[in-house]
């Protein structure tokens, strides 16, 4: 089975919601996520994000989602890592 | 349960309260946090800080509370990182 | 046996099909293969990727006929690790 | 309880004491203390010393008495770790 | 006895055989070669490599052999690794 | 008891004796000295080395004495890492 | 006993003998050397080599005559590491 391992994603947002409770919320999507947001530059009216997740089965549509729902935009898909894993009977 | 697990704040600070004793007020408002503060610049009135803060449940509302109360100003929030654990029974 | 353990691949993509879905798909081709994919450049068009996969024994002849398949093109290969190991009995 | 774990000073001191009597004064002041003293330039009458200091509970007052009782001014405080742990009965 | 345990070698290709190839074919020469090619240059009708082959016992005139018999030439040799380890008896 | 365990030494010596005597003859004052010793520049009569000392209890006074005592002189202490350790009964 | 356990020379060589073939020689003057050559700068009729010896105790002497044999000359020490060591009785 072919799982994400780890998303790095670049992502606009406006200044709110704030950086911390839009962390909590995609951290919120996948009970094992670890999620590190950081802020790469402030404008007048958005911040420019990386955002880092990391879990055994990461589902990107329901990110992908959650950031819209958010007012935000995903800029660009920076990184993906996959593992392809024997299945588990 | 999503937890908080470490958080990077750039802070503006007049020079008193001094940055012990700043560091130290912050640390007392978790029963596990470790804390961090370099100086980052000095003006004549004030200091840039960044201070890292780690622990196993971060609550930002006090933190911010306590930087107000000191007579500073939380900047930026620069870093988040949340984790999304299982709850324990 | 001579098996290949790493490929670090410069590929060339349209925009569709999206990185993940691109990054999956050549996941698919080997019951162990990890991949992770990087975006270096973007243009109107294409995308420029670093594409480094991992695996017990690599196929590059399959990998890259799922790339043409994709409507991306292989631009060079930067980097091939081999091993010879001793055939198990 | 919160407890200094790690200072770095920065110190301006004159020629005399010497680097390595003002490391060991330093280093006298708790019964744990790792002292790390280092030489960032030196001018015709002082000298601009980075002064880190590791141990399990760093009093900064003794550190600042000692270091004005040397000749030496503290020109700034550039690091403080401190952790909350807890109490042991 | 004194063996080679690491080379690297500034290496000069035409475009055929291909990076994968070539790399394949100097690791078959020692039954415990690893080798590590990564593509430095190309031009319109070269490549400049770095190979790195990592062994207990390398033999260095078999890989020069190789590279001729390929088309290639071996432009410097970068480094050399060798240790002198006690015969077994 | 507080002890030195690590010096940085900036030294500047006449090209004789040579690098390895100096270095083996500050090693010998102390029974469990390691001595690292780099040349950082060479003039046409002198050569200015660091030299890093480490070891359980190290003597700087013994140290000045024999770079005086080979026609060196000792230009500056670049680093100093002292330890207070509780005295063993 | 001080014993020499590293040594990093600056070594100018004519092309011949050959890299590999001038390793090895170094290699063999001692029964647990290491030696990693690496070759620094290409001139029409010489190379500039960093010859980095590591083992249990390095004999210098024999070194530098072996280096000479072999027409080459040893520009410079850049580094020497030695230990003060108990005798074993």
């Amino acid at each position: 089975m072919v799982t994400v391992k780890r998303l790095v994603l670049d992502v606009l947002k406006p200044h709110q919601p704030g950086a911390l409770y839009f962390c909590q919320h995609i951290a919120r999507l996948g009970d094992d996520y670890q999620v590190c947001l950081s802020v790469e530059e402030v404008d007048e009216n958005t911040q420019t994000l990386q955002l880092e997740i990391r879990g055994a089965s990461i589902v990107l549509e329901s990110i992908e989602k959650a950031i819209a729902e958010m007012g935000a935009s995903l800029h660009s898909i920076d990184l993906v890592e996959v593992h392809n894993e024997a299945d588990k009977p």
